[in-house]
């Protein structure tokens, strides 16, 4: 994205509103992500930062997914959070920690991560990302829900399971 | 890691041999990987780039996997590979192509990517990729087979499936 | 800061706990800094961020300073901040905004900036920097406090003000 | 800013002249910068790395300032220079040096540094910044001077003085 | 060069076909070099990576050259090469191998290195750079064959050898 | 090289003096070049930037050379140089200047350049380059003069000229 010829900055380019909203978390995860990247914020161009507020419902989870290209870390407002990073082959060893009001944790660049609300109450996190447009890839949707569908003989075989439970989860995407 | 002192290198430090060597393919995948990082060739330390050798046994995969710190440019030696990467949150488009031999495809860095040998005859790509040290987080290993696993309840609500679902797709990592 | 045996890394290399605790804002700013960077958080080194709870008594000032390595995001989690950035020569622009909760704002890397609690009530803001070790610079205690001091001569010559009143500022660093 | 098409490219787009002028000095810092910078020299674009001529009166200073996207390494062609720098909080560390022709000197990226003619003459050096568009933040302009001012409420705070010591020192800029 | 709107992006501009075909290495130095920068597979933009094939005839050369913003990583896919690279002054050491099918070996950013087919078959080698633009400058072409000439007068002096000597090499050019 | 200790830096550790000296220039290149590296200078660890004089005797010349790790930019202090640098494969421009006091001019990073006094007076510049290490490769050394040297068979076939012209040069080096 070219730079905005910096005589005509104004505040609003530098400017975001809204992240204290708690997000509507009726959905089959439990989850809102507002998202603060270049795309909502303008400013954020070549600086290298943004920043992400989550809201889960009671047991909510934020799926595992990952960044591909940026890092992540979080800070707990509210709630108590299961969280977890998984390393790289062939370890695939899993990092986990409970967090509480006031934990902050750090997700490596790329790692597949996941967050989860073990309580019975909302939670809550804000989070930072070293880029100023990190991406998104949650696991479910970029291997079985994406456009159009991987096919399912290479998923089956993937997860080494039959094509039909591969279609039964490629159905809910 | 730290650099060699100058005065000592030598051509062995800028060498890996057997990249000829056809990969044992007798595994559930049908594949074979040969890394050639700085863990097998040190002098690529600080040079930001490695190579692979992949072999593929007839209908095998490379599994959708991502490198969380490099892009990947492969061309195909041998054989017949459909390729295909998963763009980002929300669009999740499948660019996907037929590769025969000679052709050569870019998966950039961290996204969602697989490679399937769509032929009879056994299949060899050449690979290289942006960091010494890139890294591969296979999507079956991470999500499910995780050292310890990441728990069912989290991958149930994840892939919208019955927890028995998860726990028989577990079971396979 | 050499990086540790990925075999021996935990989970609480990658914490940090106590962000939600109120900072005691007495003195004479009306702040309290609560930086989580590598310094901290171990598990930060070379991941490029970094994150800081901001703690302001009513009326309280972050009074202006630079991170000489880093672009800032931050956002208002209780209270009215009133906050701004002055860009560089020749024009020394200053863009300023009143945030209130949920608010967002930028501060690109190395520019004086400044945060004012304009509100009877305290503030509180989440943080984030693009560094794991962004470095703070306070223009009074750099300009008028290093140790040994600045030469009055110098500062006088700089502010185009009297010794007197150079050494006078001088006298409360 | 957009790259020039190769094959349009001049040897003048390498090109600046007139870094031998002396600067005239004749202002209350005695004091003239000659940046040569990607604005003043295209051929920069990309190439992370500018210069700049300095002129000096007698007893004339290069007032505290930081570059917020460079640092800066400087030698003295003529005369005597009192240089420094300060390090970071918590320590504020002024190391300083007297400069004699032939002398070079390194300002870390974003630390706040000067340079004072100690001597009856006029000096000149040449410094290389680590950025085609190092900018230049004047701790007295970008604190008191920014265009509209930082409020004296903020200032007098900030500096721990009273509003009039600070309003004082605006009426200079 | 720009980006493409994500939303276009099409499995073709990922896509660059024929690296398997043989070159026409009917030259004086029995070479031939199929790139696949940026310029060929558009794709690659921003993703600091790229391939090359490159086809010897029988003691065929690649003459000694450097790649100004990338490193090389090479594998031998017929024949047997001699390569080398040369280190920085003052050593100027030669670090050679020769190599065989299968081998690999590596190029560090910008010294000059070649390679040397010495057996009576052809030989093929792939590798990839570390830049979507890693540009060639060949050392024969760039010092005695640049449009226009270097003067003969710094060559004799640079090779010290005397004038016609080097006109007699730029002729070659 | 690791960093020092904060707390134990001085002001020496970014000091270097002497670049005021005239080189000594009695060698057939009619050169002398002091540079003022990592090496030189400790405190340029990490910063990206060092500088560097050069002394010309009259009508001598600084060879065609690359850094392969920075950009250089160059002002003259005394004297009148012709200067040039030639751009990458296939056009191989030659870009080139006759510079004179006072004027600067930019050689981007990787790419052959040169320097010639084309005065009966000795030249001075002073450059800086865009790394810590830039590292220098004289074209005739690292081509003609390596060690071991590259065999005569590669160089008669690279550039295209009799084995005994180029044992004729190699014998120089």
């Amino acid at each position: 994205m070219a730079c905005k010829n910096p005589k005509q900055i104004q505040a609003n380019d530098f400017y975001f509103g809204g992240l204290h909203i708690r997000g509507n978390t009726s959905n089959p995860y439990g989850l809102m992500v507002q998202p603060v990247t270049v795309a909502e914020l303008p400013g954020l161009n070549t600086l290298g930062i943004s920043m992400v507020r989550i809201d889960y419902a009671p047991w909510g989870i934020n799926p595992p997914h990952t960044h591909p290209r940026a890092t992540e870390i979080l800070t707990v407002l509210e709630g108590t959070l299961e969280v977890g990073f998984v390393t790289t082959t062939p370890e695939y060893r899993l990092i986990t920690k409970v967090l509480y009001k006031g934990d902050v944790f750090v997700f490596p660049v790329g790692l597949v991560h996941f967050q989860h609300n073990v309580g019975n109450k909302s939670a809550v996190a804000i989070g930072a990302l070293s880029s100023q447009n990190p991406g998104v890839i949650t696991m479910g949707n970029a291997v079985f829900g994406s456009n159009p569908r991987v096919s399912s003989e290479i998923l089956a075989k993937a997860f080494q399971v039959e094509m039909k439970v591969v279609d039964q989860i490629k159905a809910k995407f």
